[in-house]
């Protein structure tokens, strides 16, 4: 029973992983469709969405399960329920890579970005999709430093995103209010992304010490 | 015990009513802040948060309580799993309308919303709070035909969100970028407040009726 109880465990930790895997590598493909208008690309990140969404529904019906058959207490208690909000950020980012990827076909053949707002999207994709590989080895190593790394690692979203608005409210801003519009809200997609893969990482701190690790922090994605 | 027990289960169901009218009041108020640029209403909004986290925070620890005293199975195992999405559901709800507030002081003493776009944000603030008012009234009564009824309201938002749009991306539009871009982020914020009052209507029809309401709908706000 018991060798069972741990297999239940860990297949929801490799759920969780698996969610990971997948989010990142759409954030990533969704940031190549942005950027180069790839119509087919993108349409491709929209219906994957649809796998991360049944993945979630899967684990949260395997944790529900576990904590039926085996009713475990104490740690295994907050594995399980920690695990439940974790699936739930994991869920976000994948709708959140969705939106971006929305963007790139709504706008299609043109660009959303903008040639000089390029690189920092860019680089804002590629470190959303590099924190998530980062959360998806602190579920697996319970690495409390590595996740207080990824913490400090959102500091240079943050940075991103300023850019952003210094673009946007620059007096030489000469791409019009769609533009605007649109560079805003993918701004805000993928800072929200690199908070939930924060958020991730966060969780993980607080099974291994017993710690929120908001409490450390000022704000709570969720 | 069994009276301890259903007394446990009833308190967290009492701290999520509590969170609902919470985070419904603090959209109204920080929507009057944002329209009037009313500084020292914009503070109590962000301060109040706080204790939004907190009744969170406490309900989740009391969740797990239940869980590892209790070992609830079958309906009272979901209706627990289900509170601990339907918490994270509202305290992001509280991070949104925070985020109106914070708008708001940060461009005291002007106003961020344009006269034009002043009833339309208006209609917003108020149809969030009435949402949330709603999957209040839900979470108490277990009232399926409400919580579809609030799925169908949340339309009205959708078509608010759309009346902003068709202002910003209209060639008369003349507030320039940086009223757009805040814009652009509040319609979004009421837009996410509203999916997630949405969010936790359909977990009580999933708890009632053991079917997930997502699964009527294409899209998932968490």
């Amino acid at each position: 029973m018991r060798e069972t109880y741990h297999e239940e465990l860990e297949s929801i930790g490799d759920g969780l992983v698996e969610m990971a895997n997948l989010v990142g590598s759409a954030i990533g493909l969704a940031t190549t469709a942005l950027l180069d208008a790839d119509l087919q690309l993108a349409e491709s990140v929209i219906s994957a969405d649809a796998k991360v969404d049944d993945l979630q529904r899967d684990l949260e019906n395997r944790a529900i399960t576990v904590l039926a058959r085996q009713q475990p207490v104490a740690t295994d208690l907050r594995v399980v329920v920690t695990s439940l909000r974790m699936s739930a950020d994991l869920e976000r980012c994948g709708d959140l890579a969705r939106h971006v990827a929305k963007l790139a076909r709504m706008r299609y053949p043109e660009r959303a970005v903008p040639r000089d707002l390029r690189r920092t999207v860019l680089e804002m994709g590629q470190l959303a999709q590099r924190l998530m590989a980062q959360a998806a080895e602190v579920v697996i190593t319970h690495d409390v430093d590595a996740a207080l790394q990824l913490e400090k690692d959102d500091d240079r979203m943050d940075e991103l995103h300023r850019t952003i608005f210094q673009h946007l409210l620059d007096e030489k801003w000469q791409h019009g209010v769609e533009t605007a519009v649109d560079v805003t809200l993918v701004g805000r997609y993928y800072e929200r992304f690199a908070d939930h893969a924060v958020s991730v990482a966060q969780r993980v701190v607080y099974l291994v010490t017993g710690e929120h690790a908001d409490e450390l922090t000022t704000d709570t994605p969720a």
